[in-house]
Order: structure tokens, then sequence, then C-alpha cells
């Protein structure tokens, strides 16, 4: 083992845990790179030596995480290395999405490629929540079977909901779907062998915007549907607040006295806002959206707002209005303007960004991942 | 030197920057201590040798950053040894505050102690930049000369403005003092032998009042002044946006189409929560601080907000108008209260803010001062 890493921390450490953090060192060094490094490469970029990348390199191969292949010959000397890159035959994330009005599944592999999707339009106003995750679960199947004819073994679930969520999976209220304390894992038997995760849908999404290619370090996800929410980036990492529950600007007040909402207030974004609303009158979804965004950019100093969900294909009608108010109510517009875009995603962006998560996991911990495929 | 201090870093150390290092130690250790240690006592707590720690307690001493006394005897067996605390007769801080209808000064030495502290009325809005900043430099003159005839010398001074201000001191835009692109250092020439930082003045009362006693963690700060602003503190860090402009609350929109603000747009909360608002409709600013910062709680899941500046003496006036609002438009108020309290520093937390910058900049970079008493 070499000892730059091991003296890195001042904690004692491990064997076991310094095979853990370097195969994630190889792993993540192959991920970063924009060539497919050869293993005296790694050693190269690490400090690892080539025996220990070696070893490590076979354990990952072994365990479906990196593919070795001949890269293209060379015309000078000497016999070309073998390339490694991220196998994308090996374990998988499964993205889901249930919504207001649709449920939507996702298999994305190791290498990030978004292998089988599907998405079905119904409403869940309708449906209990039990009713409705049922559905999700027969979707959930068919991205399986799907995934699994592929060769492709699903390493865990991500589900996007649109509501305030606990880190155990614990849905405390989603006001459009109508739902409050909705213990969701247990009601999505289809994926009981795996690790599910459950998680707002605006802050997935803006996960995933993050990971695509091209997104600023900083930036405000707006995530337009029946209902809307967002996800805060600030310097690469999603700002969930003290209870995990930030980003509910549907809920900013824009009108005071206004539009009663399901929330209980009123004149609440959402009212004037959501995917309805904006088919009714987007002069008045643009204007009022552009109210509360001046409000995050006068709080937050953020250079950047993405429009995502159902607002992306409606950008070019939106973008006017909503500009013009955040030239009117952003103290610092003359000296900074904001950039407004669309979700590079689209309304994938929750899903793409749950499946992200279980991929991350994965990438993050190889070790975990090889001990899993050695268990069974 | 000792081996683990060196060993916690993968860079190259001088053995300069190992003496700055572990004078920043010793005397974060005496600071933080409850009792007054013995040399003994902080080489057992920061792992450095008692010869080490003796030659960085000598210097400390020598520079006037540390003292030594006896401690009171003890009735057990054995000779007491000497304790060691922060110099209260050694650097200071001067913070200055200047606002739209006040000129504020203090002097705050090692230990925290407010020393001195001078406030003066006046308008500034009828003056020109460079008048109200001379009579500034004049109530800083004032400041100087009580600190100087203890015997304490300024380390530093920082000044607290309502407006945009960027690092090198340049307040690019203060709406409620009229004034644009003023570069603030050069017309305060009485203090052009210090090191002077500029900083908007919620964010340095922000910072005032998470050192004082008891602060939470994270909160947002509000400064009712002439104008409004705010500082964000998550994780004990103030959070100041992309370009340091963060927490302008005063212009977040409450009534679309209300009233004109000086910023050019229109419903500003500062035109409804203002200190003149604020005495002619005490309901109505409740309201609408209510209503803004509900915005703030949905958007950043905060749970303190804290009330300063011109707030402070009204909590009880506003407090119950603000708490009706975020009952009904926060949309976790049910699963989350939030707590709202009125500053304990009240109007002084900028200065105190300001002074307080100048104070950690010493006791964080002691190896700093050392030179600088030494160069004189």
């Amino acid at each position: 083992m070499n000892g730059r890493l091991i003296s890195a921390s001042r904690v004692p450490v491990r064997q076991s845990s310094v095979r853990a953090h370097n195969l994630a060192l190889v792993l993540q060094t192959v991920g970063n790179s924009a060539d497919r490094p050869s293993r005296a490469a790694i050693a190269a970029r690490t400090g690892l030596t080539r025996a220990t990348v070696s070893a490590l390199v076979d354990d990952l191969i072994a365990g479906g995480l990196l593919v070795e292949s001949e890269p293209a010959p060379r015309t000078g000397a000497g016999r070309p290395a073998a390339g490694l890159g991220l196998s994308p035959d090996g374990p998988a994330g499964l993205g889901l999405e249930i919504n207001v009005d649709y449920l939507a599944a996702c298999v994305v592999d190791l290498t990030g490629v978004v292998r089988h999707r599907f998405v079905t339009r119904t409403d869940q106003r309708v449906l209990p929540p039990a009713e409705a995750l049922a559905a999700l679960d027969a979707l959930a199947a068919r991205a399986r079977f799907a995934a699994e004819a592929d060769g492709l073994v699903l390493a865990g679930a991500a589900l996007a909901v649109p509501g305030l969520v606990t880190p155990g999976g614990l849905v405390r209220v989603a006001p459009n779907l109508g739902w409050q304390d909705v213990d969701v894992p247990p009601l999505l038997p289809g994926l009981a062998d795996l690790p599910i995760a459950v998680d707002n849908e605006a802050n997935l999404a803006a996960l995933g915007e993050l990971r695509a290619d091209g997104a600023e370090p900083s930036f405000l996800y707006v995530s337009g549907e029946i209902g809307i929410g967002a996800g805060i980036v600030l310097d690469g990492e999603l700002y969930r607040g003290g209870r995990g529950w930030s980003g509910e600007i549907g809920h900013v007040t824009v009108h005071p006295g206004g539009r009663p909402c399901r929330c209980g207030a009123n004149g609440c974004l959402e009212q004037y806002a959501g995917q309805e609303a904006v088919a009714a009158d987007p002069d008045l979804a643009a204007g009022s959206l552009g109210i509360a965004l001046s409000a995050v950019v006068n709080l937050l100093d953020l250079g950047v707002i993405v429009l995502g969900g159902g607002y992306a294909p409606e950008f070019d009608r939106l973008r006017e209005g909503i500009e013009a108010e955040l030239r009117r109510r952003v103290l610092t517009a003359g000296l900074a303007p904001v950039t407004l875009r669309a979700a590079t995603l689209g309304s994938d962006a929750a899903m793409r960004g749950a499946a992200d998560v279980v991929i991350r996991g994965v990438r993050e911990d190889p070790a975990g991942w090889l001990a899993r495929v050695q268990a069974v």
C-alpha cells in the first residue's frame, strides 16, 4: 500500500479501509479520464505502485466495474498498453419519479448512459398513495426486467417525489399529490431486495442538471410541473437546508391576498406559474415567476437560473417576461446580469438525477459493491 | 517542532509556517479555554512539547497577545502553575458603521470586551459621500485616541456600510445613502496607516450575532434600519453569495405594483418595513416582514430568524404579526416551527461584528501581528 495515502489522514487506518479507499481512487481516476488510461498511467496519476494498481484493477474488472480493451494502434514505436474504461455491463442505477400526472423510470449504467426509459401518463391525484405506488412498482419491474435482459445488475433505486421527504423515505407532505406521512419503501415490494432512496424531485433534478455537461457550479434549478420546486446548488453541492426541506419556491408568496393554494396559504407562486397556469396565461406566469426568482437572486446572489421540468419546453414563451422582472427587481441587475437558461435534461432531470445518485454510490464505494457481488 | 502537526498536511511545510501555525494553535487554545491554562496544560491539549509551548508563549507574551498570572491558590499539595489568558492590553479592533441616520465606532480588545463606543446621530442622505466619510473619519480618530490612551494598539479597522461592497472596499451601490461607486478607504485618511476592511452592514451584524453567547449555527439575521438587509449564516459560516451580495431582503417584492422604492423597483419590503414604515404602521410592517421571511424559510429551510438593528427594540410590537404570516405561509410550519428572536447585540451588532473581524484576524494569524510589532 502506498504511504502517501495513509499519511493523509491523522486517524489510524485499517488495511481494509486503505483497500476501499484505493479501489475508489482507481475507479474515479478511470471515470474522470478523457482517455482510456493504462495501468501504468493510473499508477502515475494516483501515486500508487504499479503492482498495487494491477491488483486493484483486477478486482474491479472481476466485479464488473472496469473493462480493459486494446487502444487504437500507435504509429510510433513500442507496444501500446491496454486501456481501461468504466464497464457499461456491470451495475446500473434505477431512477424513479412519481409526479402529479406521470410516473417515470430509467436505467442508467455506470458510464452514465441511459439504457432504458419509461414514462406513463396517469393522474395520481385520484388515487390513494398505495395504488399510485403500486403502479410505480409495476413500472419499476418493467425497467428492472429490461436492465436484466441486458445483463445489467441494479445496484439500487432512488425515487423522486414532489414533496417534503425525511432521510428514511417518509413523505411528510406532498400537497399536489394529496399525500401526508406516506412511508414509501414498504409500498414498493418489487424493490424490497434493493437499497432505495427517496428524495425531493427538485433536489434530484438539480443534481441531475449539475452532472450534465456544461453545468455551472452554482445555480437555482426550478422544476415546473403541476407544483413548483427548486434545487439550490452552491459551489457544486446541493444545499438541503436544516431539515432537507429547502427550495420550496412554489410556496413563495407572489400576490398576497391572491389565489388560495393547496397548502392552505394564498398567493403562492404555484397558483400563478404551475403547469396549468402557464397554459392559461403565460404572461402572468412569467411575471409571477420573475417576482419569485428576483427574490431568490436578491437573497442568494446566484448568477444562473435553470428552468426545468415542464418549464424547459416552454422556455422561449417564458423567458422575456421573467427577464423583464429580474431587470426591474434584482438590486444588482445593473452590476451583474443573471443568466436564465432551460435545463439540459428537460423533464427527465429528476429521474436521471435519481439514477445518478445510485451510480455515484457505486463509484464512490466500489468496495461495498464488490462485497455485495461476492456475497451473492 | 511537533511531528503530528507537520504530517497533517501533504505539502512541504517550511519552518516559518510551522511556527506561524503553532503560534495560532497556542493562542486559540488559550482563547477557547474556560479556565486560564498553564503551559503544561497547553502542551497536553495541543500535543506540542513543553519546550515548544514555552517558547511560543514567551513570544506571544512579548507581543502583547497573552498575559500570565498566578491562579487562585490551591488547597491541595503542590505549587500551582501560572495561568495564561488573552491580553486585554494588546491589539484591539476598531469597528465602524455608517448608516443612513447615524455614525458609530467601537474599540474591542483581544478578549472581546468593548472598551469604547461612540454613536453620533446625523443624516447622511443630505451629505455627499466624502463629507459623510470625513465625519466618520473624525469619529474614528476619537475612538483611536481613546484606545491609545488605554495603551491599546489598533490592529486594523472594519467598516459596515448599508450597500453592495466589493472586496477592495468599493461601495457599488448604497441606495439609502444615495451612493454609487464610492471608493471608501481613500476617504478615511485618519486610518491610512491601518489595514481597513469594508463590508455590508447586515453581513457584519450577522457575524457579530454569530459570535455572541448562545447563537445558533444557522440563522437569518435581519437588520432593520431605514433600509433592510440580511445576513445568512449556514453552519457557522456567513453565506456571501457569488459576488458577496447576498441577503438583499429589503428588495424582495412583497406587494407587486406597490410603493416605489429608491432602487427603481416597486413593492420592495423596505417600503413597508423600513424604520419609518414601522413607526407609521407596525401591523403592515410586521405582515410585510412575515411575507418576506416566509419566502426565506420556504427557500432555505432555516429554523431561526434573528431581528436586529432597529427591529431589536421593536421586537415585541412586531413578533405576533410576523409569526402569524410564518404559520400561514411556510409550507413546513406544521412540521418544524421557526424560532423568531431579537438580536442579542441590538443595533450595535454591525460595529461589533466589524471590530470582531479585526480581532479574529489577529487571533488566527498572531505571527503576522508579531511581525508588525517587531518591525515598528
